[in-house]
C-alpha cells in the first residue's frame, strides 16, 4: 500500500487531491497537513467529504512525514520553497503543485513572482511534471514541479506543432479564460460573487508568472527562442480553462497534416483527446482530459488551436496524480482515466 | 435644488443611491462620505461612474453635512446608530438604510442584532419607511428607518390580506431567496464566487434579524399577534429577492376577492404591480417595482403569494429615494418609476 | 456480468446512468436506446464520453432487449407507459425513471399529468423505488417506479418525523429550489440561458405532478391523511435541489429528540447524512447523498427541515442504480457511495 | 415630437430599443412591429414593461409606417433585406440593426451569410453606422447599417492605432468573449442554461460573418490591406462583450504616445472611455460606453488592447439611437450618456 501525505490540503487543489486519492484502493492517505485548519476534521471544513474521508488536518511537521512514499505539496507559490527542502531527505518522491520549482532561472522567478527564492539549490533538481512531455525523467525524479494550470493548457496544444516546425516560433498569441477556482480559496472583494458574476476581466497582462514557465518549457523542448504573448482572463464559472492560440504557419500544410502531427505526438497519451470540432469546457470538467481542437485559416496563414482542461484536475491535482503514477511505475491513468471522474 | 449627502457611499446600497440620484436634475449630491475610501474619486472605486460622477469620497464629519436637505445613511447595522445622533440637530431629514432604527423594542434589537444599542433615545422617533404603508407619517418625519430588503418583500404581499382578515394571523411561512449583493461588498471565503456559484444554502434559520422587523410591523398594522416563520436562502445571482409566502385562508374567498383586496390596497401605489401569473425576478431587476402574484390552493386552504424585488432598489436605495420624495412633498415616483430604470 | 439496457439514454438522466454505470466492472451496458439519436455514437452527442464509452445509440426494439438483466427506462412521463408494457415479459427487472408508474390512482395521474394513462394494468404492480423506504419490496420487484427528484428531496426529511408522530399531518409547507437540468434537455426560450440567468421563478404552483406523489407516499407510510403544499422554483444553477420544509410540532420535543428520530430511521442508510448545521447543495453535487439538517423554532412551534440532493443522481440515475443494486442482491452502495463521485 | 417605428421589436435588441426610447420625452414610439407576437401587448411578452409601455405589437405593414421620422429594423440578418426596400420611399431615416447592409461587396455577403442577397441595389446606399467613425455621413444618411456587436468592440480599439500607423496592418489577432443575449431570443438546446452554464466554447472559427465587416471597415478607413484573425467565444453571462486584441507595434512608441493617439481620436466621443488599467464588463453593462484599456509588451513588441461593451446597448440598440440622434441633428448622447443607464 502506497503511503501518501498531502501538505496544504485545505485549498482547492489539496481538496481535489483528497477527492481523487481517497477513491483508490491501492493508496493510503497517511497525513493531511493544513496549518490553518489543524485539529479539524476534513469534513468539518469540507462537509462534502462526510462518509468519504475520516482524516483530520494536522500542522506541518516534517518528522511526521518521514518515510512516506509520496508527499504532495499544494501550497501557494512562495510557501512550497520553505517546505520542500525539509522533506528532501525524508521522502523519496515529492510533487510540488505550486510554482516554486518550475523555473530553472532564479532571476526569472524573482522577477515574475516578486519575492526572493530561498531554496535555489533545488531549482536544478526538479523535473517539470508535464506528464506528456517528460515521462521518462518524471519516472526517476525525486522532486517534480507540477505544471501551472495555464501552462498545461497552452503547452499541450503548442508542443507538437512547434517541435514539428509547422508553426513559427515568433508571434504566438495565447488567450486563456479561467474559472474562478483557479484563484484559490481565499477572501477578497475582487473574487466575491457579486463582483465576478456577470463580469469578465483580463489581469496581469504582460506580467503573469506563467509567461516564463510556458516560454522556457517551449524553448527547452524545441531548442529555439520562442516569442509569445499570454493574456489570462477571469470568467464567471467555477472550473475550467479555455485556451485559444494563434500561431503563424511556417510551412504549407493541410488540416490532415496537422491532425497527424497531433495524433502521432499523443499516440500514447491517455488524457489528450483530439477533437474534430471545437472543444468546450463542459466535456472535461472533473476529468483529467485535455481536449484539443484546431482550425487552419488560409486567409491569414494562421493555425488556431483551442484546448480545454479542468484547472483543478489536469491543471493541478489530476496531473499531480498522473505524475505520481509514473513515479511509482504504475500505468499513468490509474485512478484517473477512470470513467469515475466523468460527468456530462 | 435639494442638497443631499450620502454617508456610507462605497457599499452597494450607497453606490446605488449615487446611481439613482445622479440622474436627477432637481437634486444635487453635495457630500459623499465613505471612511475607508476617503480621498478617492468615486470612479476610482467604481469605474462604472466615470463620466457620470465627479464626486470624491470624504471622511465623515457631521459639520460638513450641516444644513443639507437630506442625508442618507447607508452604513451596516451597528454603525448607523453612532452616526445618526450626530446628525439629528444638523439635518432636517435623515434616512437610515441600516437596521438600527427599525425596531422600537431595544430588547428585540439587542437579541437579534447581537450588540448593544447606543442611541435608544431615537428609537421612538424614527418612522418606519415602508412607503406604501406609512406615507403620511413619512411625509413629516425627521428620521426614517428604511425597511430591510427581506421585510419589504414580505410585508408588501402580507399587509393587504392580513389587514383584510383574509388569512390567519398564525402559521405564516415565509421563504425568501436572495441574490448575493444583499450580503454587501466585503471579503469572505463564504461569499467568494467559487463557494456561491452552483450552490444554495439557507442561513440564520429562526434567528435572522429581519424576523422581528416583519413581525412587529405586521402586529402594529393589524393590532393582532402574528405568528410567522422566515427562512432566507442565498442563491447564485447578483440582484433580486424572491419571496414565497404560505398563509392559511381565514375565510372562504375566491381569487377574484383576493385580487380586489390587493388592487384596492395598492390603488395608489406606483411601484406595486399585481401579476396575473407568477412573478419572476428579471422583471424587476434595476427597478423600484415590487411584483406580486398569488394562487389560492383549495386543497390545502392556503393562499400562496409570491413577490419579487430588486434588493438594492426597492429593497434599499430606491425605496429610500421614494421616501425622500415623500418627505420633500414631491410625487413619490420622481426619478424612480422612470422608465430610465427599466431593462428587459 | 450483469447485462443492462438503457432506454432514453440521450437525455440528462440517461446520460447520467451511462456515466455512473460505465464505471463499474461488474455490469455491462448491452443496449443504449435513444430514438432521436439512433445510429450516432454516444460521444458524438456527448463528447465528454470520448474514451469512456464505445456505445452507439440505437432505435427502440423490444426484441433486442429481451433477456437483459436490468432495463432502465429514462423517458419523459407519458412515453414510459408505452414502452414498459412491451418489456414486462422480456426483462426480469425494469426501473422506470419517469412518472408513469408512481401513482396507483389513475384518476390522480390523469389529473396532474394531463393525459390518459395507457398501461393502467401495471399501476398496481410497480414498487415505488424510494430505496430508504421500500428496500424489501424493491428487492423482489419486477417493475420499480423510481421516485421523482422533488419527492425524493421532500420524502426523505418528512418520513421519519411523520412516522414518529412528531409533527402534525396538516399544514406542511414544502418549498423546493431546483437547478435547470431538472427540466431536461430540450429547446425552449424559457429555459435558454438569457432567460434563466439572473432570474428566479416559481412554477406550477398548486398543480405540480409531484404533489400527489409526495402526498400518497406519505399517506401510505403513515396510514393518515396528509395535508401539504408544495411550491417548486427554478434557480440559476445546473444541478441540485434545495428543499425547505415547515411542519408544526405535534409534541413537545427537543432538537436532540428529533436528531435521534432521524438517526434511528437512517441508521442503515448509506446515502442519508444528517447535518449538524444547515446543508448546502455543493456538498452533494455529483453524489448520491441526501443531506438533511433541521432547526426547531420554539417561537412558532415549527420544525424546519432542509434537504439537498443532486437531482440527476439521488433524484434520478443514482437512486435508480441504488434500486438496481437492491434488486440484484448487491450492497446498495455498490458503485455509488463511491468516493469516486465526490467532489468539493 | 419625433415619430418612431420599431420593426422586429420582440427580440432582445428590439426590446432594448423600446427600453431606451420609452424613457425619452422628445420621441414618441408610434409603431411596434413584431410578426410572431402581433396582437399581444408588449408587457404580455415582456412583463418588465408593465406600467412602462402601453404599446402592442402589430404585424408588419409598410403603409402603417409611412411618414414616420425614424424606423429601426431589428430583424435577424436575411430578413432586414426584405423589409428595408419596402420602407425606402416611405420613411426618411432607416436604421437597420441586422447585418444585411453592412458589407458593400455582395460576394462577401453571400459567402459569409450563406444566403443570397435580395436587395443588392441598396448595398451602396447604406452608411456604416459606427458613430465615432462616420458621424458626418450618418448625419445625412437615409439608411444606416448599424454595426455588429463584435465589430463595434473591435473597431473602436483598432481604428486609432491603425490610422496612426502605430501597429502593423498584418497579423492582428482578435479574441472576443460574448454574453449569451448576443445569440438572440430563441429556442435551442445549445443555448439552454444547462448547456451554457459552467461552459465556454469558441464558435465559427475562421468563418464568422463579422470577419469581413471588421476587415472592410478597417481597410476603407486606412486605405490599406488588413490581415486579421477573429475568434468569438460564448461565455456564461447574459450581457457584455470582452475583446482582447494583439497587434504588432510598427514603430517604437511608449504607452504615453499611444494614450495620446487614443485621446486625440476620441476627444469628442462621449461614449468611449480610456482606462488606465484593464477594463471589465461590469463597468459598461446597461450603458452605451465602450471602455478601452491597453498594455505595451516590449518583450514581444506587441500592443495588447482590451475593450468592453454591452452587446445590446453600444453593440446594438444604444448605438442605433446614437445614430438616430446624429441623423436628427441632436446631441449624440441624448438619452444615452444619461446616468439613467448606469449601474454599478
Amino acid at each position: 500500500m502506497v503511503q501518501i501525505g498531502i501538505v496544504g490540503a485545505s485549498g482547492y487543489s489539496g481538496a481535489e487531491l483528497l477527492r481523487l486519492l481517497s477513491m483508490r484502493a491501492d493508496v493510503s492517505i497517511s497525513r493531511v497537513v493544513a496549518g490553518a485548519s489543524a485539529g479539524k476534521r476534513v469534513d468539518e471544513v469540507y462537509p462534502a467529504f462526510s462518509r468519504l474521508s475520516d482524516h483530520s488536518f494536522e500542522a506541518f511537521d516534517p518528522e511526521q512525514l518521514e518515510g512516506l512514499d509520496v508527499v504532495f505539496v499544494a501550497l501557494p507559490s512562495g510557501e512550497g520553497m520553505r517546505v520542500v527542502p525539509q522533506l528532501m531527505d525524508r521522502v523519496d518522491r515529492i510533487i510540488d503543485l505550486g510554482g516554486d520549482f518550475r523555473l530553472a532561472d532564479v532571476g526569472l522567478y524573482e522577477k515574475f513572482y516578486g519575492h526572493k527564492h530561498v531554496a535555489t539549490e533545488l531549482l536544478g533538481k526538479a523535473v517539470y511534471g508535464l506528464s506528456e512531455l517528460n515521462k521518462v525523467q518524471i519516472a526517476s525524479a525525486c522532486l517534480v514541479a507540477n505544471p501551472g494550470c495555464y501552462p498545461t493548457s497552452a503547452l499541450l496544444p503548442l508542443l507538437p506543432v512547434l517541435k514539428a516546425g509547422i508553426v513559427s516560433t515568433r508571434g504566438i498569441v495565447i488567450n486563456s479564460l479561467s474559472g474562478i477556482s483557479g484563484a484559490g480559496r481565499s477572501a477578497s472583494v475582487e473574487m466575491s460573487f457579486a463582483e465576478v458574476n456577470e463580469n469578465i476581466r483580463a489581469y496581469k497582462v504582460g506580467n503573469h508568472q506563467h509567461i516564463p514557465e510556458i516560454q522556457s518549457v517551449l524553448e527547452q523542448a524545441t531548442g529555439e527562442k520562442i516569442g509569445l504573448s499570454f493574456v489570462p482572463h477571469l470568467v464567471p464559472l467555477t472550473r475550467g480553462i479555455y485556451t485559444t492560440i494563434h500561431a503563424e504557419l511556417a510551412t504549407s500544410c493541410s488540416a490532415e497534416d496537422i491532425l497527424s502531427v497531433y495524433s502521432d505526438f499523443y499516440a500514447d497519451a491517455p488524457f489528450v483527446r483530439l477533437r474534430q470540432g471545437i472543444p468546450q469546457i463542459k466535456d472535461v470538467t472533473y476529468s483529467n482530459f485535455c481536449d484539443i481542437g484546431f482550425a487552419v485559416e488560409p486567409r491569414t496563414n494562421q493555425l488556431i488551436v483551442m484546448s480545454t482542461i479542468d484547472n483543478l484536475v489536469k491543471g493541478a491535482a489530476g496531473q499531480a496524480i498522473q505524475n505520481m503514477n509514473i513515479m511509482l511505475g504504475l500505468p499513468e491513468e490509474t485512478g484517473l482515466l477512470g470513467k469515475e471522474l466523468q460527468h456530462v
